[in-house]
């Protein structure tokens, strides 16, 4: 089998076989197929597509690429969540304790944060002293405890991943369906979990812009969980504005900490998607038998504090000062230079945002990444003010800016106010989830 | 402007400028563009295409990317031909020295036949003591001198085409037409011709499997060269059998021989073609009023034997031994060690031939490279002994093999056979032009 001939038949449109898949991803990941072959044939997958086997195919043999964890020896079916990427979304901090202490096994490995969006590791690392590079025995000995931990992925977990993403980064080929989903399924698959629940994320601030692409998405990768023998469940919902209010690091642990505390409402976005995800979590994991048993335990573990209690526990556990997580000292973590309102420039209703601008305006004030050795700064960010539906008067704040260092402050508020659209009539807004595509739904 | 961005547009499917493209063109040649990101570029081309202008914009690039050949200092209307690459084509040791006895310029630069299609370097090496490595003051006092002059081209012209095209023969972005049009155009308008006459092949031993393709490129071609100010005609003509009976370097110079002496019948593929293509370039080059009076000019000039002349004088001037250039002594340079028919196994008509088969058949005897430094024994080859049409008995000759070294002979005897397809009944035979593609098609 030559490459080229694999690359032609793709981009022929014509479907490839298990055997030149596998050949592909193990030359790929050992050097024997070049760069330059290899983004040709990420090209003609972008335009040409792949079908549910071939991306199933190309999954496992990403997945067997390098180690995989075996959490085999955890009790019970072992639980994840993935997010595609948005802003402002806190979600994992507060769903993973929240489903350890309706008695879940949550065992969750996670990425960086990159370019607007904000990394789980990042928002961790932001409480003083908590690691998040911890040997797999020692994770595994965490959630035995605490039934949730959340580590960084380990060295060799799906080599052809690193590889393949690197490329596509700098060749124009991120946005393909397969491609994602592969990239996706691949790590959650060798992160050893059984069920997977996934937040696929779509509107300005999200890599999938139209909805349909992000149900797209979501069905490809319920399809590859469930011909890998996972329960995998996907929710599609709106990144149109940030989830939560808060954006940046320690700003949003502190929402996470909120939430936990019965702070915040239970009409709020983030509160919503956090309640629906856990649920799809405790439904795969058996912990309820009906959506409605599953969202009154969620917000029980919300009342009673054992959910926040677990959030403590487990940073304490990664080496953390636990005594950050609660109303009386979450606040320490969020002191700045200064803060700064941006203001409305006229009155009138806000009627879209672009959230990878504010992500964007987050990261340039060092809660984020443009490059990977960027170093960020916990406590900045920005606080939003307003959502989409709020009415705004001239001067009134659109949001609040967390600042140590600020040297791109002009930028950041003309990003800010150009992220914020207003109109002189209210618009209607759009609801925050889009739906749940299950197994049912392939 | 970075060029993932580009690339990215390009696979979006829209339209590039003409800065992008030039920055494409030079960034690669320069080594700015790694190839990872130019193969990942051609593959959208491939697939998604680029309009008239943006492949007028990228060959300009091209041609530009070097060296050009500056021949203002010849007299008249600088000619030139060129085909896409055809099994038995002789047609340029045919059309350049007729065209040159009728009063013509022809200055061509050529390249080297690779894979199953010969070139006419090749063919003229055959000829002892021939050296198509001629300097360009060299070359234009030739063509001065005798009308009519063929070499190879030099040093530095196109080096964008050079790495662009190394890398489409490793990544599957070879059968595009905007990169085939640019490909060839660039080079031929580097070359510095006024007027070009283009044969298009299309069948089982072209490039352009299918008839619609070869007259897209044909139409693509025309369009490039009437942007860039030149001239340039297209025909469109048939490969799915060899164009002349002979393939393999003597024994195609041995067949221009036979038809510049007037040895071989007008109604010939190979002399309709040749006549054809010659009144095009008579016709830009302002040699002749009419078709007819060109045709009339081109077959006097094989009557009297002058194109015969110009075509001994060329291989002299260029170093050879021009008396091999006549029916006297042209078969001393077939001499083989022995020829062998390969036989019709049942009685029927010739249905179709696969002529890039009977290409390989010849190159895998030594007429051709597999390799870009394997060496070609100019003798061997083989001589077609039917058409498609024509009737074969059981045991009568479908070709004459011509063999030095018979390491390869069954294999070679088995795909001449497999080449050759027949039928009891017979079947109407493709014309062998399908038309002419001209600046008033566009």
């Amino acid at each position: 089998m030559r490459f080229v001939d694999v690359i032609d038949k793709k981009a022929e449109g014509l479907a490839l076989g298990r055997e030149e898949i596998d050949a592909m991803i193990q030359g790929y990941t050992d050097g024997d197929i070049p760069d330059y072959q290899m983004s040709a044939m990420c090209m003609a997958i972008r335009l040409k597509g792949m079908n549910a086997q071939e991306t199933a195919w190309m999954t496992d043999a990403m997945m067997h690429s390098g180690d995989t964890a075996d959490l085999s020896d955890l009790r019970g079916i072992k639980l994840d969540k993935h997010s595609t990427g948005g802003v402002g979304d806190t979600t994992t901090l507060v769903v993973a304790p929240l489903v350890a202490a309706c008695g879940g096994t949550v065992a969750k490995m996670s990425g960086r944060g990159l370019g607007h969006t904000g990394g789980t590791l990042d928002k961790l690392e932001s409480v003083p002293g908590t690691s998040v590079e911890i040997s797999l025995e020692r994770f595994k000995d965490i959630v035995r405890e605490n039934g949730v931990a959340v580590i960084g992925q380990s060295g060799n977990l799906v080599p052809a991943d690193k590889k393949i993403y690197a490329l596509r980064d700098v060749t124009a080929t991120v946005r393909s369906i397969p491609l994602i989903a592969s990239s996706i399924m691949s790590k959650k698959l060798a992160s050893g979990a059984d069920a997977i629940v996934l937040d696929v994320k779509t509107g300005s601030g999200a890599f999938m812009r139209e909805k349909e692409e992000a149900f797209a998405l979501a069905k490809e990768m319920v399809s590859i969980g469930n011909a890998m023998g996972r329960k995998v469940r996907a929710l599609v919902t709106d990144m149109n504005q940030p989830l939560g209010m808060a954006v940046g690091n320690a700003l949003e642990v502190r929402e996470a900490v909120q939430l936990l505390s019965g702070m915040i409402p239970e009409t709020d976005p983030l509160y919503r998607v956090c309640i629906l995800l856990g649920v799809q979590m405790m439904r795969m994991g058996g912990l309820a038998q009906t959506d409605a048993e599953a969202e009154k335990k969620l917000k029980n573990a919300i009342h009673d504090g054992s959910g926040l209690q677990r959030l403590r526990r487990m940073i304490e556990l990664q080496g953390g000062d636990g005594s950050y997580i609660s109303m009386d000292r979450i606040d320490e973590l969020v002191q700045v230079r200064k803060k700064i309102d941006v203001t409305a420039q006229e009155d009138g209703f806000v009627s879209s945002m672009d959230a990878e601008e504010i992500g964007t305006a987050a990261q340039m004030l060092g809660a984020g990444r443009a490059k990977k050795d960027d170093t960020i700064d916990p406590a900045v960010g920005l606080i939003m003010q307003v959502r989409c539906g709020y009415e705004v008067h001239k001067g009134s704040p659109l949001c609040t800016l967390y600042v140590n260092d600020d040297r791109a402050l002009e930028e950041v508020i003309a990003k800010v106010r150009n992220a914020v659209k207003t109109d002189l009539q209210p618009k209607p807004v759009n609801d925050m989830v889009y739906g749940i595509v299950t197994e049912a739904d392939l």
